[in-house]
């Protein structure tokens, strides 16, 4: 397509052997897993295959605490909800913090319709969660504690198992979005001492639209979704078996491939954030140095509207982005920046960068050239920029 | 594969344009509706034509009044769950049929933990509702009616544009879990006068995953999934594409061919009906003669295990059920065989037949004869039968 997109948070391409695999599967034409006879029996097999890959890629020993959704927000949804509903007689206060994705944020909103309490605690300028703090938080009402593993605009990883180590001492379930780092960093859920945890096919290369929910044995959680006893019986519905066969295959070359990814993205962060001095000034680079993805670089340039910038990088054919896909649509300053301390305009003028297999350091030479000649351009119409200029 | 495949409630084989615009999605690597470059535009354009084309098939005018999900199950639970907590203020009850679908029984199950209330009208010995029944549980706290369009075990089609023409006076928002009719048979949102409808893409030969939700505009009702603004708000969580695109052209095909499906169908319907004297005795047809799916014979067969003739057909290579997929885990007898009046042995004795494209009169020859044997095979070992027989 000659398009550079350096928009992979949302949307990845699939890698060609994951769409080979799905087109064998449209090929084939599967039966249902869950019924008796042999057309269902190649079905449950396959199911079974992508289940055993995608449970290997989390180090979830017993595949049948790894429940396959239909993506990452129906797994948040299934996570938070299900914890809330099944536990609602012990209590109905739940932790989580400031910068959670809207797939959180909202459903936390819509228990609070129900007369749940949620205390949100903050993050410092790097975006991380202090564990003493999620600690205080903790009551004797706290059901659920529910903590990002990494953001999606700003890539911080926060400390997850030495939040898990308070949420096992409080005996309190700890749940982890983890959608944006399952497939791009080690992820290892027995490590991580996390009950339940969120991810996502597409962050790996594996199609859109699958998901996949860990729930460790013994946890108390209800379906999002009842009626039939697929998943034994944690998520009903015929599955989307074209998809989660995609997935399986996409798992399996992610523990193949994962350091090797790591490395290239990791060189490209670096390139970004040593070259950008040389392209454009007045700008922070967001987000924490080390305990952060590989795979993304979040700026916020002074003077500009990022929106205006994602509109002129799309005419030279680079795709970035100001945030996350999820939330194009709302108009309201990030509320991820706001929390790391960055003030309204600046984050209004946030790039958030990510990228992957198939970029090359010439996609991010053209980037820095074409961000280069937008900034010049949005700030010689700027009013802030050139009344500052003029002072 | 050699298989017949008379068990299509649990899957029917895609359309090979189905496959073909699916496999051309694949290849495409398209981006992301949501974001704003043109990686989403080509995105977005697929979006819209997908959801044109299926709001076509159920005449909703109002593309915007259609929601895509992940399957028929999501769009029962998004129906009923979502119905149930947006007017929980208004009141907590709910009336529902003696035959639903598990999504819908377990769904209200669900809502019932919550201090719901829930009234179960019965159905004659057709599996058909009374009207009048529904009106007379209707109360002042009544939320919502929930009555399927069709059953998916004994093919009943319910008298849906009468008790809608009941709830639009009482003022009661009605749904109906048209899983196993759209696409099937003419669904018309506006002449049934529904204000919320399920549907899946697999009945009408789209993939496993995908489905619908139809809600008239102004009915209130919460998503299911909250996060991102994705399906005007009603449905977050991005979306799965690639199936998506799969329905749109599924349901294309559906509008154009929706009358000659049933005809053939019918005609096989007949067939079996008429036939089936000259192969067993001492069997039910169920389900009502007139108000009934074109593609679906149900029979319970005095002295024998339904399970054991699915495994003995399997080994011919002929695909049938006993029940629906969603429920081949549970081990109860069919709530519809015992809600339409069949003793428990003669429900446990019942065998679904579902057909479809690619069937040939031939399948159905070649099943009636296996049946024939393996309901001999099976008397003969039945103590119940013997013991009849030498009385």
């Amino acid at each position: 397509m000659g398009i550079i997109n350096l928009d992979r948070l949302s949307a990845n391409p699939l890698l060609p052997e994951v769409k080979d695999a799905m087109i064998d599967a449209i090929r084939l034409d599967y039966g249902n897993p869950s019924s008796q006879h042999k057309l269902g029996d190649q079905a449950a097999e396959a199911l079974d295959h992508a289940r055993d890959s995608v449970a290997r890629l989390i180090n979830c020993g017993v595949s049948k605490e790894l429940v396959f959704t239909s993506g990452g927000t129906e797994s948040v949804n299934h996570a938070i909800k299900g914890v809330a509903l099944a536990k609602a007689d012990k209590g109905k206060h739940i932790v989580t913090s400031n910068i959670e994705h809207n797939a959180v944020l909202r459903s936390l909103r819509r228990l609070k319709m129900s007369d749940y309490k949620v205390t949100s605690v903050p993050v410092d300028k790097y975006g991380r969660v202090n564990p003493d703090d999620v600690r205080e938080a903790i009551t004797d009402e706290t059901i659920l504690v529910s903590i990002m593993h990494s953001n999606n605009e700003i890539g911080t990883i926060q400390p997850i198992q030495e939040i898990a180590k308070i949420t096992k001492e409080k005996k309190v379930i700890f749940h982890t979005d983890a959608v944006d780092s399952v497939g791009v960093v080690p992820i290892d859920v027995q490590e991580l001492g996390v009950d339940v945890l969120s991810f996502a096919s597409n962050p790996f290369y594996g199609p859109t639209g699958v998901g996949g929910l860990y729930v460790r044995r013994g946890t108390n959680i209800w379906p999002l979704l009842d009626g039939g006893v697929q998943e034994n019986n944690k998520r009903a519905g015929t599955e989307n078996l074209i998809g989660i066969i995609g997935m399986g295959v996409a798992a399996e070359y992610a523990v193949r491939d994962l350091e090797s990814r790591m490395v290239q993205a990791k060189r490209m962060r670096e390139k970004i954030i040593t070259e950008l001095p040389d392209y454009i000034d007045e700008y922070h680079v967001n987000g924490h140095p080390e305990h952060c993805l590989p795979n993304l670089v979040s700026v916020s340039i002074k003077y500009i509207e990022g929106e205006s910038v994602v509109l002129m990088l799309d005419e030279e054919d680079i795709a970035v982005s100001t945030r996350s896909a999820c939330a194009a649509g709302a108009l309201q300053a990030s509320h991820v920046l706001l929390s790391i301390g960055r003030e309204f305009a600046d984050a209004q003028g946030t790039m958030v960068i990510t990228f992957g297999l198939n970029n090359t350091e010439e996609d991010i030479n053209r980037f820095l050239t074409a961000l280069k000649e937008a900034v010049i351009t949005l700030r010689e119409i700027s009013p802030l920029y050139s009344s500052k200029n003029r002072a």
